[in-house]
Formats: structure tokens, C-alpha cells, sequence
């Protein structure tokens, strides 16, 4: 399992205001935001995202705390659904708890979360829209 | 304040066994642990770390939480104290909540934290040890 980080992501209750902060507030450009739940910025070859809470807890199935300083959930993303499997066995067998098993995601890719230890998600993921370069970086398409 | 990440921490109970997670369970490659409550990754240009959730809660003075899916902090991090001053003020007209004022930090550089819309807690500091590249990009010493 390459060590990089894929994405960020912020778990907020409100994302229209927490939106504001970075982009008006901070001036940091929006890169695309598919849906009112969901925001994302291009950081470096990172991606950094504003995720709603309950849209999360559905997708994985459990709540998520709204305690300061709140949730987040990071990503690892492979280049195949196999590398996908590969490393949430490896992350399972380095004792992380299953949380979302590998399977086919509503937004076209192929997911799975698990917990590691600490209690953070890490989502193992293939993302057929966000290319990887050859150095591990993520690279989101530009704006719309 | 320009468009980047420079730190991401996991906050977790235990150190020790996160870090085994990482290091021994996938493999991840350490690049520091100046003291026991802390382990710093480079992750491309960004700082993966672990902290202590006891320690940050002395740091910041308030309290952390300990729910699924666990707390975390960003940093930003700038080229001068000056340019954190200017970027804490940005934060706060923007609508962070103040959560510690810009000062001198136990670890040698210039700190400060902010709470962002939705939470989750932002450092905006002036690392000397850790030099920012042209394209904002943290490069962490090499490992010792």
C-alpha cells in the first residue's frame, strides 16, 4: 500500500458555509462540487473535500460524531478494484476494522472504509474520474 | 492565504499503536518521532502526522474528542511569522473562531489554531525546521 493520501475530507454539518469560509473567505478555488453534500478543491496532488455528515453516515452505515474537532475521513486510492482488495486486506490484517467492504459506489467507482487504529475512517478506493499520476499524486479534472 | 495544506494529524489515544499500524502494518515509512506523543510521515509534499489527543487538548486548552470517527487538525503553514499573522486574521474576518492567538510555540516555531466553519481545528504556523518549496509543498528533513 503505496504511502500517499488521496483525499482529505472534512466532515461538516453545513457544507454551503463551510464552502464559503475557503472559497470566499480564504480565496481558495473550488475545483468541482457534483453535488450540494459534496465539495472539492485540487491541493497540490491531494485532494481536499467538504463531505456532509449524514450523507456520510449513510454511505458507511454508522453515525459519525459531532463533537469538536469533528470527523474526517482520509482516502487511499489504488489503480485497479484489485489494488483496492489488496490493501483492504493488508489495512484488515495490520488490524484496522472493516467498516464498508469493497463493493461498487454510488458515484461510479469502487469503495470500501475501514477504521484504523485511533478510530479514524480511511477509505481504500479506485476512482476511474481522478487519474494517478506516476508519483502516487492525485490529479482532479479542471473546473468545469 | 494560499491554497494548501501543509499538515494533516490524526488525534489518537495511543501513538505507539497507530504508528504500528502504519509503519509495521502497511509498510508507511517514518520520517521522525521527536518525542513520544508525536510521528511524523512525508507524504508527498504534505506532513501525514499522529499526535497525542492529550497533548493537543494542553497545546489548544480545550477539550478533544474521543468519538468515532476521531478529531484531527489541518495546518497551514506560512514563510514568516508575519505571513501567520496575516493569514490567522484572514481566517478570523472570514468566520474561524479564534482558538489560539499567534505566539511563540513550545516546539520553536510561530503557532496558532483556528476553528473552522463545521468544527475541525486549523493550525496556521511558521516552521523553521520544516522549509516550504516554491509550490507550497512542506519537505520534511530527511530521516535521521
Amino acid at each position: 500500500m503505496e504511502q500517499r493520501i488521496s483525499a482529505i475530507t472534512l466532515i461538516v454539518p453545513d457544507v454551503a458555509e463551510a464552502r464559503r469560509f475557503f472559497e470566499e473567505g480564504l480565496g481558495w478555488q473550488v475545483n468541482a462540487s457534483p453535488s450540494p453534500e459534496v465539495v472539492f478543491f485540487q491541493i497540490q496532488g491531494t485532494v481536499f473535500a467538504l463531505y456532509q455528515r449524514e450523507a456520510l453516515a449513510n454511505e458507511i452505515g454508522r453515525a459519525v460524531t459531532d463533537q469538536p474537532s469533528g470527523a474526517v475521513t482520509l482516502a487511499w486510492n489504488g489503480r485497479s478494484e484489485q489494488a483496492v482488495d489488496e490493501a483492504f486486506e493488508q489495512a484488515v490484517a495490520a488490524g484496522a476494522l472493516p467498516v464498508r467492504h469493497p463493493d461498487k459506489a454510488f458515484w461510479g467507482g469502487y469503495s470500501s472504509y475501514v477504521e484504523v487504529p485511533g478510530g479514524h475512517l480511511l477509505e481504500i478506493a479506485y476512482n476511474p474520474f481522478w487519474p494517478i499520476r506516476a508519483d502516487g499524486a492525485v490529479e482532479l479534472p479542471p473546473p468545469a
